[in-house]
């Protein structure tokens, strides 16, 4: 008698609740409309204050378990203070969570153990163009590069492929690499 | 005989050492190079870690007066912990903290003085795009509005041209409504 045992990936995400809230999710497509929301306060200078608390979804609102607050500024040789890090370094906050978020989903579905997940992150900016020297400049990062070192059971080539389905369903991604249309009004308080 | 006092804005921006810097870079192009960065690390599940540590810049490797780290997840809704933000809000902090930033450089160079900046920024999204549903649809932010409330020295119209200038010129801006190439690597650790 030969017993067959299928070790399951221990990766921390809940797989059968993902594919359920898929499933739930095609009968009533009007639950996945999300929205999600920041508030900011200016402090002094390049330095203001943003406030993530809630957001809407299923249906309803929706409450963070806690209430988060994240600092920007502007570092010393732009002749800021440097209070937090610059605006665009939370770019590659995002992309570096919601890629690595995926990685361990696709991971978890693919009955992979993941050991450790690592990136490091860089994105090139000419800043000539947010100091308007030249138009021909874009404001924003050139390209970005992102490197993964992971450590899995699962060939090279799985693990090659978990990062590419990541890319494949990440939001971050998405809007990095696609445009994104962003209304701004104004009101004098 | 009539004295004219013309008031200074303090907004807290050092205008003179922007104009300065604009000066200089555009005698040295090559010291407008940047590189920003960042490293994350997986904790479990959807839960990972960024670090903000130093950047590339005038030439030469920089550092922040301090290192900082942010977590994302995802929300319990989606069976995640919920420990910290979703990667896409971080977007939304980039974005108020890029375009606040902007205001307040805008408004001391055209010497207004401003005495409150805030905004509220919402994304859609539907997230049938991320649990591939619909593959229609798209998996980032369908759409992001934002709307600032600022209490300033100036009109209506000078208020709007300082939104609308300080949008012209975000690098943050910039990377969500316009595409940016990610060139994503792998190696097994």
């Amino acid at each position: 008698m030969t017993t067959n045992v299928q070790k399951t990936a221990r990766n921390g995400v809940n797989v059968d609740a993902l594919l359920g809230a898929r499933a739930a999710l095609t009968q009533a497509p009007e639950a996945a409309q999300f929205k999600w929301r920041a508030s900011s306060e200016w402090l002094a200078g390049t330095h203001s204050r943003t406030t993530i608390d809630g957001f809407f979804g299923l249906g309803s609102e929706q409450k963070h378990r806690q209430s988060f607050q994240y600092d920007t500024d502007h570092p010393e040789i732009f002749a800021s203070e440097d209070n937090a890090p610059t605006p665009v370094e939370f770019i590659l906050v995002g992309l570096a969570g919601c890629l690595s978020a995926g990685i361990a989903a696709v991971a978890q579905t693919r009955n992979i153990q993941l050991r450790s997940v690592k990136a490091t992150l860089e994105g090139g900016m000419d800043i000539q163009g947010i100091l308007g020297i030249d138009e021909k400049v874009r404001n924003g990062f050139d390209g970005i590069k992102v490197h993964y070192d992971i450590d899995a059971d699962a060939t090279p080539e799985q693990i090659a492929a978990l990062v590419a389905q990541s890319q494949k369903r990440s939001a971050v991604f998405d809007i990095v690499t696609n445009p994104t249309d962003v209304h701004v009004t104004v009101s004098k308080a």
